[in-house]
Parts: structure tokens; C-alpha cells; sequence
């Protein structure tokens, strides 16, 4: 279990669910972000690197508050703080 | 109106109410963290940039799930995207 891997993943989840119920294509992503849509996928998947900038971004390309992106399951105790 | 400096301040304030309701000073931050305790001050007066790792250290720190730190108001729309 590594907090950031895991972290990416589901905030990757999150932003793949609110752009599907908002009927919003990753080409609609990449044209209110600038961020590639092959790289928009690869962020829903959990496989790239996100920082709050790039968070944010998605947060208002989704037209959503931050925290609806970290809106999961998640027992912070099963990690340990320095992971 | 600033997208990431309006965020750091906000969260910076999150950060410092859940630490004073955990009855936490910033060196028992600091000791959880390894963030030395004047640059948790600085966090939490916003004036230091969070990446995605730093904020999950403090979570962890604080015991609660990272979306407790994005818990404030804030109008997404008020910003461009490109901020």
C-alpha cells in the first residue's frame, strides 16, 4: 500500500465518474485544461503524478469543488505518515 | 483572485483548525511529519506551496481524511481554468 499510488487512483476514479456524469469527453477536458487527452486519460487512471495545480485544473474543467475529487473510501490510518 | 494562493490559504486555515481541535501543537506536527514547526506555521498561514505529498502528510498527521482538508467554501467557477 503506498499512499500516493493509491491516492492517484482513486482521485483518477473520481475525476473519470464526474466527467461522465457531467457527459464530458476527455477532448472536452483537454480543450478547458490544455492537458492532452491521451494525458487526461492516464490521469484517470492513476498513472501520472498530480499535483494541486493539475488537481485544480480538473476541478474547474468539471465544474466542481476541490473536495468532491477526494470524495472516497479512505482510511488514512492504514498508512503510515512518512509513505 | 489567485486559483493556488486563495487554495493555500484556505487549506493552510483547515490544517490549523483540525490541529487545534486535535489539541496538536505544531511540534507535535513536526515530530509526526518531519515538517519543521515553523514551516507548519507557514503552511498554515498559507504562505508556503502544498503539493499533493505534503498535504497528505499533514492528513495523516491530523488523522483525517484529505477531504477534511478541502472542507471550506470556495466558488470553483470564480477562477479560469488556467490560473
Amino acid at each position: 500500500m503506498e499512499l500516493n499510488a493509491d491516492l492517484q487512483k482513486y482521485i483518477g476514479r473520481r475525476i473519470s465518474e464526474i466527467r461522465l456524469k457531467n457527459n464530458q469527453t476527455q477532448q472536452d477536458i483537454e480543450f478547458l485544461t490544455g492537458i492532452d487527452s491521451a494525458e487526461v486519460s492516464k490521469y484517470e487512471s492513476g498513472k501520472r503524478n498530480l499535483t494541486l495545480k493539475t488537481l485544480m485544473k480538473f476541478a474547474r474543467a468539471l465544474q466542481v469543488h476541490p473536495k468532491e475529487l477526494f470524495d472516497f473510501e479512505f482510511d488514512i490510518k492504514k498508512y503510515r505518515v512518512d509513505e
